[in-house]
């Protein structure tokens, strides 16, 4: 059996895995990316266990994956800071995603 | 070689697809849906020729679809109206997709 | 710091989000779901640390799901079996989607 | 009222809007992407009117896609060159998606 702490990073996983492959692919540019940001954050914290969800579309990178004239471009995994945070009988755990190397890095921050 | 009405409901049509499978599947609830319904307007606005997208995730199928023991439901085709309008070299294609038999249908309204 | 269990777990539930949500939608049939449940499984086990995911499209559920007049349906979860084997740091984490009262469950079964 | 030959043309769209946004993301690697090539057309040619799709994952770009210390890399439109043929009413449409300057363009060749 899984204790609560396993369980909860679990369902943390799940989180970050919903969030990636749901919403990348996503036609983004600088004026919608606000929207897009709290609409994810909002989606992921409908899931069980999830009590905040916080998106990040960083305005930098999201500027230069931009060709001026596209205007827009997909949303993919290096475009976002993510962290979760998920509350399963009584365990808290802090996960986060950032861009580490040129890749978007899922990780446990805490378990508490 | 297409014609401009032909080049216009095609693009018409990859607004439709993008949007359905972009992002059915996204956890909703009552209070989420405002702001995924325009996340998704605005996401399908950002493709080239669409001057206009609108998505009504309809409050009486979206309820009817959430289990309250859950709380949310997952977002579906059947759930949502949808109204897509393009511009293409002077041609406008409306488009809608609504609810037929059960079965959300996606149709061209007018080339005009 | 999380324990190598934990980070596992995480690990195991990345791959769920991600098989969930990146592929109900997709247009499956009774002919066309063998060949989708190998790719299914051989797309998560790309994905870090994954050593065997093995997906059950249920013939009964999807022929259910099928309307006659259509010929097909969209996967959804609860038209699937899942099983994923992660392992992690020496620690094999053992996970399972299963229908449970209607709805499909993602659970960890056993952390070794 | 759209002609039969503009409601092919939009369905097509359909059909390129599906295939992209449902499955890039996905991952993939040398070994899995016949089998995916092959989940994809199968998958499109179950939605209605559509007699052929045809998708290549270029190796030649897959393979620069995939840094080697990871593996594998997501599906990208422009790993892919994509042909889909619909038919409507007896009017054919040839359409498809191609790179051009760094960027996946979907096109109709033909309407018949």
């Amino acid at each position: 059996m899984p204790t609560d702490s396993e369980v909860a990073c679990f369902e943390a996983g799940i989180k970050f895995g919903t969030l990636y492959h749901q919403f990348t692919g996503t036609p983004v540019d600088r004026e919608s990316a606000p929207g897009l940001e709290r609409a994810i954050e909002e989606a992921i914290e409908n899931q069980p266990h999830c009590v905040e969800a916080s998106v990040a579309i960083r305005e930098d990178r999201l500027q230069e994956a931009i060709d001026p004239t596209i205007g827009y471009t997909e949303l993919q995994g290096p475009l976002m800071d993510v962290e979760i945070r998920v509350d399963y009988e009584g365990v808290t755990v802090h996960t986060e995603m950032e861009l580490e190397d040129g890749y978007p890095r899922m990780r446990v921050e805490s378990v508490e």
